[in-house]
């Protein structure tokens, strides 16, 4: 059977041995993200390729994960795999004060590819980073201080950006001295403006958002930062003429408008940004992910010409050793240039259109436990509930349940690795993937629904 | 003549060739750190090897500035540079909440190395992450907020690294709200308790410590973190006592003690690490930089016992994508490997005692415009003055000056390339330097020198 070979291993034994080993040194060694150190057990992963990975007993899982929603490209696809070491052989680092060919080359790409005038590129490690330095810009450029941004939202784990962040991973972080104020977002399925339609839930969010900025004092805040789609807290779509509202309010206010993109961009919608659906240009846009696939660090921030003017003369007040790492801009060269030859964001389009959701309605009509469906491209989310008419979630807004739990075991028995947030299955396959696989994966988690449906009303 | 031909390349034209098309689009896209993006004019770096780079005229300059004080272990190492292409080949990236053969195997070599019992690792990709989650750490282990640190010191670039650093950089950045608390640390040349001797410096520093420590309210004070050898803030080796006696006292106090050493860690002094020299074990520990050199991104913090309990049953409350990065970790596996089994700390130290150490404390025999000179191994700072009495600085503190500007044309001239901070020269090469290489860009900086006396009095 097919899973029992790992690439890259002469048997499966060699791949066990070397697992045993990572999980020995691992639970020695490595204290690990988000986790309870103590009684954390993580799967071993010896192999990627394409859509799939392979665990520490040699099985072989589709990855309906891409990790953290970063794989954009698919696990080791070989024109990255071949710039990198190309590039490992030329130059890997050289500091962010002189000029490297892969960086500039990189800055052009993105730059042809982002929104509107957003032509130059600053860069970083992470997404946290980006969004760090794109809050840093707007303060600077406005004089301004505080950053509004929405409940239901991740801007990363540095001490800003958490504090920016509108979920529960924000909670243990909150010294309330960030200036960060948080507004609702629109999000019809558990409204916060008691709508019960699309177009009104963008009136009143808007409407919303207008009172904020009014009764917060338009002159003290310096940015509105969110995510286009939010994507960690939920997966949830703007309605279409959301992000223009905001947009105009952001201008009329002299308010930085900053839209997250480090999950969302770089094709996993379906376009090269989700904000390009939406007909919006930002004043700054953060990226990192999907614009290398993570293969190797990096992230970003692309500014639009008045932000960076504010800079022209005045020297911008940050740096960081790596900005602009050469290795991590030649895999972002390869990965952009391989996403544009291969098609790959039609790709995530078209799979999106015509297999994830139509799949994903059909079973909605039937699984008992299914509340909601939201995405686009290759970027879903099943929001499960204990009752459709209560909307009583499958598990705690800020945790998980026995039931998720199964969920997740019985996903990865059957061969498909999803991410699993609070009560929601989130669907986030390479951009690459193919009709088959995500049949597959599709297949997989209907059977997994049936679970979720015991535990329903 | 040897700079007329460039590694890489078939032509010194075809190297000038692609450093002018890097050029042009830096200018029109890439957006630098630190930088007034108008007037920036920076050097394109074309090619690196060892201790040598060339620049876009196809001419070879000696790295005594490895970059940001980075590449220890030298540029583009055979052995370091194999293993990113094979691991490239292999795994590129994965989750953090995954286990990864390299990034245990990282995790191991590191906590092999760092002072005591600092046995679990925590990785980020820079030093400005490793220093948010080290204060985080200790935030979420005392319960309590302030955190403690040095004037003349970095600690990176995100809202918080940045308010806790004592350099110029902060002050764009401060809006007084991190709970960053400032105090003096030992520097006997611009001592700021009229101390006359390292001892006397090292007893009043201790003291004044104390009583910032009581006046602040030792209950308040979550973390005291501080460089082990402050490095881009001048390069400053404490005395030998005083790393002991801020570990009492914050013992005492149960204050959390975290020791910066992303740039003076992994070899910079002739010590794996710069606070092995003081027998003296922080509770924390950030690394960067030298940890594989930054041919990949990383960074992290390695954490004591009594820390990581904290975090057995509670779950951290942090995070990042790209938490050790299986290409960033097998970077870092073969540099601490190489660096073993090629014997490269050893030899920081003997070249930084034998050749580099000797040299300048002759030159400021002979050079009116050496006010001071500081510094370990291969981490070396030049001070320099309008006046050795007044000691009047040849630059302004946060600031360049004539002088300094005109030093760094002719050591690119000659051939060199040093880091300049304010009033300083900060000589830095990679750890793998040669007896040869050191001297030949000692004799440039002797050559250089006299522009500077051409400044004093
Ligand atoms: C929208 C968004 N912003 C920022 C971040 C933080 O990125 P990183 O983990 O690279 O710091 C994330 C990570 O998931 C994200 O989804
Ligand atoms: C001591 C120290 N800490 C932290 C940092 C920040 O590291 P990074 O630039 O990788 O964020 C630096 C960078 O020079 C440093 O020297």
């Amino acid at each position: 059977m097919e899973q029992y070979t790992v690439p890259g291993y002469t048997s499966v034994d060699e791949a066990k041995a070397v697992a045993a080993r990572a999980y020995e040194l691992d639970r020695k060694h490595v204290f690990h993200s988000w986790a309870a150190q103590g009684s954390f057990k993580p799967m071993v992963v010896t192999a990627a390729e394409g859509s799939y990975v392979w665990d520490g007993n040699g099985d072989k899982l589709l990855d309906f994960s891409s990790q953290l929603v970063n794989t954009n490209i698919g696990h080791q696809h070989p024109k990255v795999v071949q710039a990198i070491v190309e590039q490992a052989q030329r130059i890997t680092t050289i500091a962010p004060h002189h000029v490297n060919d892969q960086r500039s080359e990189a800055a052009r790409l993105i730059s042809e590819r982002t929104p509107g005038d957003l032509n130059q590129v600053f860069f970083t490690n992470s997404g946290a980073e980006a969004v760090e330095h794109a809050i840093r810009m707007a303060r600077v450029h406005t004089g301004r201080n505080k950053v509004l941004s929405r409940y239901r939202s991740y801007h990363g784990a540095t001490a800003l950006a958490i504090n920016v962040t509108g979920d529960p991973r924000r909670w243990a972080n909150d010294r309330g001295t960030e200036g960060a104020v948080h507004f609702f977002g629109p999000f019809l399925y558990r409204s916060a403006f008691h709508s019960t339609n699309e177009a009104e839930e963008e009136q009143r969010a808007l409407e919303h958002l207008e009172q904020v900025i009014e009764l917060e004092g338009p002159a003290t805040i310096a940015a509105l930062i969110l995510e286009t789609v939010p994507g960690g807290p939920g997966i949830i779509p703007p309605p279409p003429g959301y992000l223009r509202g905001v947009r105009e309010l952001c201008t009329k206010h002299g308010i930085v408008m900053i839209a997250d993109e480090v999950m969302c961009g770089f094709g996993r919608t379906g376009r090269w940004f989700a904000i390009d659906e939406f007909d919006t240009v930002p004043d700054l846009l953060t990226f990192a992910k999907g614009v290398n696939s993570g293969y190797v660090p990096l992230g970003g921030v692309a500014i639009a010409p008045h932000i960076a003017a504010t800079f022209n003369d005045r020297p911008y007040p940050g740096g960081l050793t790596y900005s602009g790492h050469p290795l991590a801009c030649a895999a972002a060269v390869a990965t952009i240039n391989a996403m544009s030859d291969d098609g790959v964001v039609d790709n995530a389009r078209i799979i999106g259109e015509t297999v994830i959701e139509p799949a994903l309605r059909e079973m909605a009509q039937r699984h008992s436990s299914v509340g909601d469906l939201r995405g686009r491209g290759v970027f879903w989310a099943v929001e499960l509930v204990e009752n459709q008419s209560t909307k009583a979630p499958l598990a705690p807004y800020a945790g998980t349940s026995q039931a998720m739990v199964e969920m997740m075991a019985e996903c990865k028995r059957l061969g498909m690795l999803p991410l699993m947030v609070s009560n929601r299955i989130h669907i986030a396959p390479p951009c690459t993937i193919t009709a088959d696989e995500a049949r597959e994966g599709l297949e997989i988690l209907d059977q997994v629904l049936k679970i979720a449906d015991s535990y329903a009303t």
